[in-house]
């Protein structure tokens, strides 16, 4: 056990807050709410780009880049999107500082340079993008338009935590504009299956797919799809949203196309959006008591070679081999790898810190080592160590790296599925949610109200109802009133 | 000539205006001062971050995530820097919008909501970043610190233009801390090199390297290197800077490390940007009357094929032929190749609208080329068409494609050396000034004040004394005093 790091028994939150401090992921900054991201961790979020940009051109999505500032009346323009942002939007009222009269060297806001009209610093672009369609989209054959958006977007959250919710973050949003509702209903669904592919299979995360009730859903969205996650606390946490957003915000902004017969309609929309608050899933999906476990693919480093030596000449000897070969064969075959020949730190300093990082696979190498033509390799996720043959040590590497990624989904899979739990009254429900948490399927009489009250009383929510769920009649958990189908319920991030 | 764009002739900056507008690059939008990116403008914008990223990472950076916003206290510690922007600022006083009690559905600023410290929108990020690598700095082990950031800034200027000056922009902003001034000089000198490379080997724009006068450094910087460009109406645009800012972030931030022997020194830094300015720049310089002209290199699409066909029967074989075998071929090249079979679209509508969005090549494909296995080929530089044979029209393309990238750099070359002259009086100044622009060649008493007379005279600037500079006594063309050098005059961008 790493001593800089806070069990996970001891303060599961510390636990978190340690593994992205001390893991060199991310600091605090000067500004509330907001965080720095460090190269390791940007490194990280540039791997997870990366693979999303290419699924997003896969699918026939370009990118653009719309403006940072919304004008308060096209903000406030689909009412319930701006009822659902107005109360945490960080608002630039004026444009220009001048020196303080009263204090050499200091400045204050000029009076003099108040706008005309506030701006209000993205929470999200629907507004300004679909003021923008507006001039793009005359006719059916104008759509679809299938755009994307890396960008910064800030929302005030009064309580902020590294990743999971900081005032600015940094994210993707989709938006995209079609001609039929059916066709901007599948662009919202084939997106989900977009993000839940991505995260089941490139960081190692079981999700579910479904649906937000009305309580839940975005601000301004018919529907709300989602996908879930289960923390290792057994809280869930949200994922990624694809929102199919009906005619609303065509409507808000008089957005019309002229059919094949010259109908003139309003256009249908889909919005959809993952962010860096992937990072604190990851991290408290898979990390430890020694710090971070990074899935190999999108691990920013996925082999560290450290050398062990006494002396200048065993240290020479082991710089040419790695160098020389070992380091250039990996490379070659796609793999990140690192070699950490730093003198000033020790061996056993080194392996601690990268397993804070989360390096996947380390590999010590010793003078004896190569001697025998040997190396010894040890896997973060299981903290196992082997001897193997310096003969072929790519396809090692490149073995385990395999191994380590399905073995980090099967993990996180079994304590999902053994996490998903039935309760057909209120005191198993309460009594579960206390106990064992995770994603509680249980009946529910299908009214917001009942929704809010289970909240009230529970802090639980309503994280989706699967998209492959079952019909199966039931009474609600507490009203007893009739329900078609168990939804899933759960404290949640 | 295209008739939707004006020519330079007439209008030139209405040409370039029509450039952007026309060719699909951008848009206005609702926000004084901002832009919208389109698709085609943004995926230019992808290639040359690709190629920048790549190089930065070359020479030993990594990417990391600073605040969007800056603390007015931390904005105003550096005092110098501070003043160069505080006139343009964006500031957040407010972060919560509150529904207007007179006027349903409207919101209002919640006057309880005020900050207690003001933001300000980032114009730059120095401040907030060597606030952050206080905490980062210790020890000389601690340094070199090597980051960059891609991100969003915003400078409230007065009078904008799309892509050359706009409210918000995007960039890249590296930031680097050094324990010595040389290697301080040395990396803000290096990256400037890195700048001029791909300025001049991927958007085939040959620049001036140089250093700035004191008059037109960056605002808390000892140095500022600077790379210079020649548009076709013989002004200069600056196309990337890199600073050298000695010690004055560090002791504005109380930023001092150990050196080996113990001794504390302040820390030496670097900082260096190019933005989606470059994008102006390019438009500008290779632009002419029919529209843009992409520099293969970086160009969105580098081939378009246009089918030319009467009938289903025709369209289906040229169809079969371009996507199964002359698509494919292009692209296992690693080319960027478009086929434009929209069938509610004439071909020469077509020809001119890839001629407006620059295209590098075009093939054009008949039914009857198909039968002599041939297409005919045009280039966007020199609007030659040929003939060439249908087996290995691949090579073709590359090879032209290469032919474009060097003859859009040779004839820009060509233009800049034509118009590099000397002046050795005022009156020769004033009337190279007024016929041929350009950049001027003159001696220059070296003091601010002659300077800001011959700005105020002329609007002309110093741009740059280049970096290779022989020194040449010589009399100073406003005050007749001595100079050792002659300096790059021109107005400017």
């Amino acid at each position: 056990m790493n001593k800089e790091i806070t069990s996970r028994e001891q303060d599961y939150s510390q636990w978190y807050n340690d593994l992205i401090i001390k893991g060199g992921m991310a600091d605090y900054s000067a500004v509330r709410g907001c965080m720095v991201i460090k190269p390791y961790g940007y490194g990280l979020w540039e791997n997870m780009q990366q693979v999303l940009d290419k699924m997003f051109k896969d699918t026939g999505h370009q990118n653009a880049y719309f403006p940072l500032f919304v004008p308060k009346s096209l903000f406030e323009a689909e009412e319930k999107n701006a009822e659902g942002f107005a109360k945490e939007c960080a608002v630039v009222t004026h444009y220009r500082l001048k020196t303080n009269p009263d204090q050499k060297g200091k400045l204050i806001v000029d009076p003099e340079a108040k706008l005309e009209e506030e701006l209000v610093v993205r929470p999200t672009s629907e507004a300004i993008i679909w003021n923008t369609y507006k001039g793009w989209i005359q006719s059916y054959r104008d759509l679809p338009i299938l755009v994307n958006q890396w960008a910064n977007v800030v929302r005030w959250e009064m309580r902020t935590r590294l990743f999971l919710r900081t005032a600015e973050f940094l994210w993707q949003e989709g938006h995209t504009a079609h001609a039929t509702k059916d066709e901007a209903v599948a662009e919202a669904q084939k997106m989900l299956h977009v993000y839940a592919d991505f995260v089941e299979n490139y960081m190692a995360l079981p999700v579910v797919r479904g649906v937000k009730s009305p309580n839940e859903r975005f601000a301004g969205a018919e529907d709300t799809y989602c996908i879930e996650a289960l923390m290792q606390d057994g809280k869930a946490l949200q994922a990624g949203t694809s929102h199919f957003l009906g005619q609303n915000f065509a409507k808000a902004f008089d957005v019309k196309f002229s059919d094949k017969n010259n109908k003139l309609d309003y256009v249908w929309a889909t919005s959809w959006g993952v962010s860096t608050r992937l990072i604190g899933a990851l991290v408290m999906a898979h990390g430890d008591d020694d710090g971070l476990v990074m899935p190999p693919k999108i691990a920013p480093i996925q082999v560290v070679v450290v050398p062990i030596y006494k002396g200048d000449e065993q240290k020479n000897t082991i710089d040419a081999k790695v160098l020389d070969e070992i380091l250039p064969a990996l490379k070659a075959a796609g793999i990140r790898a690192k070699y950490d020949n730093d003198d000033t730190a020790r061996p056993g300093w080194k392996f601690a810190e990268y397993e804070k990082k989360g390096v996947p696979v380390r590999i010590a190498l010793g003078a004896r080592d190569l001697e025998n033509n040997s190396v010894e390799i040890a896997r973060r996720d299981t903290k196992e160590k082997s001897t193997y043959s310096l003969d072929g040590v790519t396809n090692t590497v490149a073995y385990l790296l395999a191994q380590i990624q399905q073995n980090l989904f099967d993990r996180s899979l079994k304590f999902r599925d053994e996490h998903i739990t039935k309760a057909d009254n209120w005191d198993e429900f309460v009594q579960l949610l206390d106990t064992k948490a995770g994603f509680i399927a249980a009946h529910w009489d299908g009214t917001p109200e009942t929704e809010e009250k289970i909240k009230e009383l529970t802090k639980a929510t309503i994280r989706c109802i699967p998209l492959d769920n079952p019909l199966k009649d039931g009474k609600c958990i507490l009203t007893g009133k009739p329900s078609t189908q168990r939804v899933l319920f759960a404290r949640a991030y």
